[in-house]
């Protein structure tokens, strides 16, 4: 039950960092719907895709898609000025990407999944959906650009599946993930950290 | 049977309109083959893989790949004119789509897919093809640029899962199913339909 | 046990290319390893997405996610003069091509798949990889624009199968199929072999 809210709230996070990034890019309003579907349920498909289930869970059952394309729609009426849409899309996307990392570790943990597939599964699900969003608008994902992008998917991966080995309290563990992942995000975000690029390619 | 036929039909005029497209991006023939390959087969794969269908149909029998690699083959060496080409590309990508949502469609309801998975699987089969052409050649995908395009292809799917539903004959719910796609496509190309871009975006 | 340390020299190879190739975009070091986990372990998840293996091996074993990220730290740290990396890029692809196209038609066969199939499979596991780094990077994938890409792994795939099929020894049979891969590869860059582009675009 937890499990499912999480993940559309996450859904609908996501489905507003993709319709954000495509109201950016001047797509119509079914453009922006078809990536705001994408960017929400794209990362739960891979997740179920790896995962053996069939077919994948959002394809299986209306609200997900509902969330995700009505978010697609609500943005694309409401949107704030186009001057403030950068930031949103970073902002909504650290959201998501907890959320998403949280619940797909735990549902690769339920699906027996070892500890160690299951992080990197749930890694998976919280990086494949943005990395679809910007791939499908000709970016390079952000995830290859923003220095503790996967390490903070990661961090929140291990915290998730050392709660439940540990059997600590699922909402608690589910929370906790998604905060870390959030937190180093917003921070990186905030700090502007930056990791170091190659040597010689400087100037 | 018949939906072998439509599948096969569809395989040839999806690999037509990848080889056409790679063939205007000035790939060499080997690269209009595989180009042709992906466009033609992604579609069918993408559903494989989400009704849990291993291996993938189109990898299992030589006649999809004989189809798809002999089409592309053939519009190497007889493409009309360069200048004609782009107006190819989205006629033969409308009669691919109606294809290929219908056969996606029936073909997911016959795996035991509740009509809404279908549905939504159908779309996919249908639009996953062309997308994976458009981003191999670094566009973005018709699919996000063209208004009418998800729209139609959900149409098409609704009517096909509503007809088998209805159990009524095969062919028919088929024929039509494609039929509305594709009509509504060129309609969509010939009036130059615009869905509304975010208010605020424009000039 | 042969398999497993021909697909870890293929893995390390594959990811230093896609690491040799982060380096050139500039990307930071958790860009430059994640897109050597992307390249190196893109092709055989895919493979096992086709057959049906869940969760991916590479997602459940450890050695796997060492060998690519380590790479990936190694280039990133002691990588040549930028001036030679395209060079590198190219002649790491050609082994890591033959490694995995080999090491994937084997296990395309040990699941169970037609030689048919598995050949396909094979192809599809060598061409992933390689595809993913360049999409990432926005670039129009190697398989597209090199002449003798695709038929190069192709004909490796199809000497695997026949060994197999005629039972030689599973070693000699891996070894040959791989080097013919690479033998073609190299020659290709070495005499610049040009495949012809359609009539009508020239100059």
């Amino acid at each position: 039950m937890l499990l499912i809210v999480l993940e559309l709230i996450g859904i609908a996070v996501f489905a507003a960092s993709g319709s954000v990034a495509a109201v950016r890019a001047r797509l119509d309003v079914f453009g922006v719907i078809v990536l705001a579907l994408t960017t929400a349920l794209g990362g739960g498909i891979i997740r179920d895709v790896l995962l053996g289930v069939h077919p994948p869970t959002s394809l299986r059952n209306w609200p997900y898609l509902l969330v995700a394309g009505g978010t697609g729609l609500i943005v694309f009426w409401f949107h704030p000025q186009v001057a403030k849409l950068r930031r949103s899309v970073l902002l909504l996307d650290a959201v998501g990407l907890g959320l998403f990392v949280t619940s797909g570790t735990t549902t690769a943990l339920a699906h027996g999944a070892t500890p160690y597939a299951a992080c990197l599964i749930g890694m998976t699900t919280g990086i494949g959906g943005g990395a679809l969003r910007d791939l499908l608008l000709r970016e390079i994902p952000l995830v290859l650009r923003r220095e503790i992008y996967a390490v903070a998917a990661l961090a929140g991966a291990v915290v998730v599946a050392l709660g439940e080995w540990a059997k600590l309290p699922k909402g608690l563990v589910a929370l906790t993930g998604a905060s870390i992942i959030i937190t180093i995000r917003l921070i990186a975000l905030w700090r502007k950290w930056n990791a170091p690029v190659a040597r010689g390619l400087e100037g």
